[in-house]
């Protein structure tokens, strides 16, 4: 393609609303262009990603037997509210009515809609197992959109759903999304890892996140550079850091920690390690009657290392807990321990207390906590001694680097992701809603057992950049990017042979399939140079009189300090064979 | 592809809400699912169609220069706002408001989204002219949605928008994409025709409609066999059907035509052609004072010769129509004629009243219209003696079969014809109301001249099926069939040789880059048959072990009544030559 009938429009400077380099990258390469808050053009540059990004989902789908159909963006809210969702959702969930005042809902997924049609369609176990795919547009009304294409509110997505008979089938079917889901990415030519994850609100059994690794990324991932084991760190398990519980060996002592309040500060003024302290953290959970008002307060007082975070998505497993719980308030906190915050501890409650211990925390002694009194701590705390054991014993923390793999395969690392792929075992929560049931052998009525799986087509491209870029722009990994190969000839318009060379070397590569662009806008060859490291073409070929008369053309990968000369008539073997590396 | 990977679904009956052939065909072969009145899913088999329709018209707008983009669904009401079209528009508009409270509309098009890019984008005369183009989902509330893919509410639109630099420049895009349009409806291998079109409510210059030719069409078709002549019966002008007007040769009488309001009864009445006659319909035009009071009706009288209908298209193109017209009530007709509807004519009026004459009754001698006395009509009435001449003539009846063409070349005949394609030269109506400029090469800002361009994705597969189909089902053209072969083995799980023969013509095919599908269902022959002509699928392989055993396999054309009998190791080819004819 020749640049004049395409469409080219970069920026120096990025718009001040963008915060992080992908939104601002795009913006500048003129890939995206603002409509309002979260909702964008995807102009021609942009464009190309996204098909590139949805021919590669498209095919590795097929190949691994899901059927590609296209349900709608409006969709009936009956459907919705038959799994309660309409009501359920937040504002996120836009909602509108139609002329006759009929409610309907702009699709953020389409776990109704899909249910809908297997239970109509999938009547016999002997048209199991299916996976119905589409690549549509989504809308999620975010309460602040955000960071371009990352945090948008309508974007494209690549969803799946799939039926089978029982859990192993379905079991079968997750793995070879799982699987699909790992060629996908592999091809995406992006760095990235498939992680455990909760399953959240979407509920269901298993479930695992494609994350595009990512210093940026606002997910922290988990893994273990000795085996395969990797999660996210909202479900990364944390084993005890210590092997057993050791005998006391100091005396209760109560000390003065005037001012300090934080766990660090008291290590310090006691000249004691931050692992020789416990921190407490006070929820609450209210059971309320049935007119909804609170019948029942229970406080829980959460105890972890000092130098160790609260994971609110495993303590929101704990039994107890479940069903929701809510940090205490300052005059419930001063109620039971007869204390302000900073200096509470397990010792000496006003009132009774549930008391949860991380399991490291379960397995420390001599410890450090504080002493229910304002500027004051103790000191060699036992516990059994000092105070009885934990009412709970539970895995409430992040794990950090250098924590034992839960797998014993040696210690963990963490890295910063930027989740792009989801990959769920629904089980029945879907088709028991809605009823969908096929009929097994005997003729029996069974519930369908589903999965769903869901890549972020527009948010790849975020992530992409977030990964792969420099101080000059984007470097798109080639089978992404939106052309592979940018000619670049210095004087397209007043010499004879550098147009001659650009042209043929123009046609050599489109007839060997490439996607190539000629850039024949007549820039000068510094902006010209300038756009395309920012667009972040893989490839460029300068084409000027000079090298053509020096029999060297300059051909430079995107990442390479230096350009490669080459003998014209060998460009375009030197740029085919690059490229299919 | 074979068919246990995919997903086949078809019905022996149409819901009964399926009015037409092609909503009931859809439905039938699994093409279209309902989800909601007016909303469908798309299911694999008609998601393959829509793919090879896109495509085709993809690589054609491409071809013509045309640049593609992506525009929400969901657009900011700001910019509707700034052509007035947020507020003008009626409930077809879908609007919603987001978490916000903030307008937006689900598009129905993106006439402001994309001249808001461009006064953005194109500033300069350099970087004229340009056409952006998406195909996108669109949404349009129909009062009554009806018809399958024909009046849906969410549908796929390819949309084209044209920025030039004046109407010269405009126009040579314009006849870009009506040539393109062609290319696209050629490739598609539809009978269709462009036709010339009113603007409508879109507005604009000059417009061209794309009409698949349909006998359950919507619209009639004006052409003229031995020209180039074409436009929708809207707009195809009527020529005075009598060269000049005779002399009178009958004295003007009053004759009782009891109970014979109609010209029909009257001529049968009088023993006079139809021809003869002249009909009479009363309009009415209102003023408004400034504070929307009616201040001042006009009351027009049109004629028409009583075998001619009335074209309202035209009819609001006569000066003093233009702001719009009613009927006429029956208090202000038996106030200006004084009798009632039935028996009303230009002599005698008691007030005022406007007379508009078609181009033929102005023309006419001797003729017979209503005595404006109940039961009574005046035969030999002439223009001059009997009457003055008409306030206005003016072309305001539908041409018919056999009335000469406009441009002389022949007579005028009619068909029906279904909409899937519209060309408009907008001009400047857009860009003046969102001050859509550019710099000219003075530096003074110039109105940009526009055009935009459509093409009813999904209704083109309606439009194909009402063309295309007979008693057993949809009859697709090649290019766009979801399957160009389909391979039927006879037997595929029990014989050796039958799945061997299937598999490998499968593979050649398939390898040839044929779209084949190979039907390993176990059907039984006949409802395997009946499946892929109700799907339509343009050649079908019948592959037996008697086939195979006589060296004679059947291969069937979808609209052939025989099937043609080839040696089995010629089938391939056979296809293959089929196809590419």
């Amino acid at each position: 393609m020749k640049a004049s009938q395409f469409f080219i429009s970069t920026l120096k400077e990025a718009p001040a609303d963008a915060e992080v380099v992908s939104h601002k990258l795009m913006m500048r390469a003129g890939m995206i262009k603002r409509l309002g808050a979260g909702i964008y053009n995807y102009m021609p540059m942009g464009l190309r990603v996204i098909r590139k990004v949805e021919a590669i989902i498209r095919e590795e789908m097929n190949r691994a037997g899901a059927v590609e159909l296209l349900m709608p963006v409006v969709q009936p809210a009956e459907l919705w509210q038959e799994t309660g969702r309409f009501d359920k959702m937040g504002p996120e969930l836009m909602r509108v009515k139609d002329r006759h005042d009929r409610d309907f809902v702009i699709q953020p997924t389409s776990e109704e809609v899909v249910t809908d049609i297997a239970r109509q369609e999938l009547r016999s176990y002997k048209q199991l197992p299916k996976n119905f795919y589409h690549i549509q547009t989504k809308f999620r009304d975010e309460r602040r959109p955000r960071f371009g294409v990352m945090r948008g509110r309508e974007f494209t997505m690549k969803d799946a759903y799939s039926f089978d008979r029982d859990v192993p089938a379905a079991t079968l079917s997750y793995q070879t999304m799982f699987d699909a889901y790992k060629r996908i990415f592999d091809r995406f030519g992006l760095q990235y890892r498939a992680v455990a994850a909760d399953t959240g609100a979407i509920g269901g059994e298993i479930s695992h996140e494609f994350q595009v690794i990512a210093e940026t990324g606002e997910d922290a991932i988990v893994y273990c550079p000795g085996s395969d084991f990797a999660a996210n760190i909202e479900l990364a398990e944390g084993v005890p850091l210590l092997s057993q519980r050791a005998g006391a060996t100091q005396a209760l002592a109560k000390t003065a920690t005037p001012g300090k309040s934080t766990c660090a500060d008291v290590a310090m003024l006691l000249g004691l390690p931050l692992a020789q302290t416990v921190k407490s953290l006070v929820l609450a959970t209210d059971e309320l009657d049935e007119r909804g008002d609170i019948k029942k307060t229970t406080v829980w007082l959460l105890l972890l290392r000092g130098d160790h975070d609260l994971n609110e998505v495993k303590t929101s497993k704990v039994e107890g807990l479940k069903a929701g719980f809510r940090f205490a308030t300052v005059a419930e906190i001063e109620d039971h321990f007869g204390c302000k915050p900073g200096y509470l501890g397990p010792i000496g409650l006003k009132k009774p207390v549930k008391v949860i211990a991380d399991r490291t925390v379960a397995r420390m002694a001599d410890f450090v906590c504080g002493a229910n009194e304002p500027d004051f701590h103790l000191t060699g705390v036992n516990w059994g001694r000092d105070l009885p054991e934990p009412d709970v014993v539970a895995d409430i923390r992040n794990v950090v680097e250098g924590d034992p793999s839960p797998d014993g395969q040696g210690v963990l690392a963490i890295q910063r992701g930027i989740e792009v792929g989801h990959v769920f075992l629904l089980g029945t929560k879907y088709s028991k809603d809605m009823n969908a049931t096929f009929l097994d052998e005997t003729g029996k009525p069974q519930l369908m057992v589903m999965g769903c799986y869901g890549i972020g087509v527009t948010r790849i491209l975020g992530a992409a950049i977030e990964q792969n870029h420099d101080e000059r722009g984007i470097i798109w990994p080639a089978a992404i990017a939106p052309f592979q190969v940018a000619i670049c000839p210095i004087g397209y318009d007043r010499s004879v042979e550098v147009k001659a060379a650009a042209d043929a070397l123009h046609q050599e590569l489109l007839d060997a399939g490439m996607d190539v662009i000629l850039d024949d806008r007549g820039e000068r060859p510094g902006a010209m140079f300038a756009d395309w490291e920012l667009i972040g073409v893989p490839q460029r070929v300068v084409i000027s009189d000079r090298g053509l008369k020096e029999g060297a053309l300059e051909v430079q990968g995107r990442r390479e300090a230096e350009a490669s000369k080459v003998a014209p008539a060998e460009v375009g073997a030197f740029v085919k064979a690059r490229l299919s590396a």
